[in-house]
């Protein structure tokens, strides 16, 4: 425990934590179960290529999703660029998402051919709000591309109601939704697709990896043609129908099918997990002045997968978000700041893209962090972090006048 | 061995080769020796993002091409667009590629903002014709893409030559070249960069993956932040200077690097099983009329990693190239067509995208198959292939008859 404020990590004091607490989920299934799948792979001498296990993990996450088809791929960044360029339909023109999305967002939307086209998002939610995409919709909108937040899928209906009166495709960035409900109904099967990540970090660990689910046969058929170089397999006409489809190498390989079938097994546990952290943090941040657990909205009638714990930082909290960012990062506690700045602040969209005030993306943005979570925290390491937090607090103005001070 | 015209499986025999025989390398290195790596990723708690086993394979690969830099990426492909897209600085226009290539290819082009303009290749050595390249040239060229054959780079200086005289980018998709040279001097440092495949079907497996090589820092730094959504890393200033950068997940996995260090490690001695097989090919068809085994040229003086056996189909074997194709696979020999059609017949391009005749893209392309090769073929798999062609050759205008009257 700290008892001075030099005893903390930024001043010099030894770090909390050792080895550091990460944000990510980090599941990592019994070594010797995905071993026997490693001999399997050698044996059946197929190393690559829409082999066994990548098939049997397309089936079983079909089913978990409740969908017709699952598609998977080398990783979700391609499984969206893929979309946009299929949904897109090849033609130059925009892409409508939010302000507050992962940085890469809109790189993906440029490598389809589409400029970004950023709106701002409903403030409670944090996710894309319909009025303002009704707003931004022109002609040259070939696409919406909604981010579920990681305790709300968002405005399901609205949005897919927006689009579907426009004639504009819709699909859904739900790489934080694995085995999450809108309404009762699980993700996977909302707008024209939805797009999910097996990277290390996520809900379901491929090491690396991601999926496309939808429940439309002819767009499944032309995202397995896509990732493998858009061959046209048994079907050379194929090509002729759908010539504005760009191929590329999306394929997702054995390796990490076989670590994603081990974790999805798993997923039941890892979401009790993170249930009983995400509960731990509640009790133990309750009464800290100027810091609040976002809460998870609707527990009794929606599932959620608790992976994130984010809180938010209020005025009366003695540093800044991003002095507490900076404090805690020392102490091993590799906490994030919440999609800041907003994507719309970034270079090359802030010379770029012409958009209208987002207060809500800009607010949400710089006031909200990631506490550490997943499988490598423990309860004992929330309650140390706690203590921590409660340290900051009631030490506050002397902790906020030194950290100033050496900056100067 | 086939005794009667109907004993072969086109007609309903038994196929010669059960399991069938692969045309790729298909390395297998010992499966203890990989379990070995993967427990020591389990037990770093490093499951992906530049971990460190792919920072041993960087600098493994840089000094096995005697280059500065290595960057690893998730694929060839992926390599190949975020290459043109940096070197073609983001500005719509052209690349120059040859039309013997992969269908893959131009796709990659367009991903990247350009149209491809083809140009016919060198009949000698099936690489870019340097006189072709130069006609082909225009303000609207943004970069040249030249592709390797499996048996020569090509006319490297006299490309460079060209690309530097009218300040146009240059590299190299060099999947085909590993550990081969070009006048004594090794792949991986030729133009502007080169980029090599760690599919399991090529010289090095990684499972999959691939690498880019470069003796240019400012560009190697460049892609290592590309291939990680463009993160600026500690240079805030860095999306400034390259505003057009645009960024993806191009993250090669840890699960790969351990096995392409396994696989680097065994590489001179698949290049000895290659030449033995290559060697066995040339002594074992020599006397067979009509088809002949492309030499590996210059022995004496440049490096060859022989991985793959290609034939020229003649007139005077009884079968057309197709013909031959259908009845090898039939009997388990999983023999490829070589580069047909060339890619500028290919829809979408050959509506897309005008091109002058090439009649020796055309040519090569018609008149060419793979023979199985690689780890997965041994010595008398040879013998017995090259007893069935014997058989074929013997027997060949029975055999054309019934071909072509089973297809009427």
């Amino acid at each position: 425990m700290k008892r001075r404020v030099e005893d903390l990590a930024v001043f010099g004091g030894a770090p909390l934590f050792a080895p550091a607490l990460p944000t990510g989920q980090l599941d990592t299934p019994d070594v010797e179960d995905y071993i026997g799948h490693l001999r399997h792979i050698y044996r059946s001498r197929r190393l690559s290529n829409g082999g066994e296990l990548v098939q049997q993990l397309e089936a079983a996450l079909a089913e978990f999703h409740q969908v017709r088809h699952c598609i998977a791929v080398a990783n979700a960044a391609l499984g969206i660029a893929m979309l946009l360029q299929v949904l897109g339909e090849g033609r130059s023109g925009e892409v409508i998402m939010s302000a507050l999305a992962y940085r890469g967002v809109p790189h993906l939307a440029k490598w389809a051919g589409f400029s970004p086209h950023f709106v701002d998002i409903d403030p409670e939610l944090h996710t894309l709000d319909p009025q303002a995409v009704r707003a931004a919709i022109s002609d040259a909108t070939r696409c919406i591309l909604s981010l579920p937040s990681f305790f709300s899928p968002g405005h399901v209906d609205d949005l897919c109601r927006v689009a579907e009166s426009r004639n504009i495709p819709i699909f859904f960035d739900s790489v934080d939704s694995v085995a999450c409900t809108f309404r009762g109904r699980p993700t996977g099967g909302f707008g024209d697709a939805e797009v999910f990540s097996l990277h290390a970090t996520k809900l379901v660990n491929g090491f690396e990896g991601g999926y496309i689910t939808t429940n439309d046969s002819e767009l499944a058929a032309i995202l397995v043609r896509q990732r493998d170089f858009n061959q046209p397999g048994a079907d050379p006409g194929v090509a002729m129908r759908t010539p504005h489809v760009l191929g590329l190498n999306g394929k997702l390989n054995e390796l990490h099918a076989a670590m994603a079938l081990l974790s999805l097994a798993r997923v039941e546990g890892l979401i009790e997990r993170n249930k009983a952290r995400y509960d731990a943090y509640c009790a133990e941040l309750a009464d800290i002045p100027g810091i609040t657990v976002l809460p998870y909205p609707d527990q009794g009638r929606e599932r959620h997968n608790f992976r994130m714990v984010v809180i938010r930082v209020d005025p009366e909290w003695p540093l800044t978000r991003d002095e507490t960012v900076a404090l805690l990062n020392k102490e091993g506690a590799v906490v994030r700041a919440y999609y800041s700045p907003p994507v719309h602040r970034l270079h090359p969209w802030s010379v770029e893209v012409v958009t209208p005030p987002m207060p809500a993306a800009e607010r949400i943005s710089k006031g909200h962090l990631h506490l550490p979570a997943g499988e490598r925290v423990s309860l004992s390491n929330i309650h140390e972090l706690a203590g921590l937090l409660e340290f900051v607090s009631a030490r506050g103005d002397d902790i906020a006048r030194s950290m100033r001070g050496a900056r100067l």
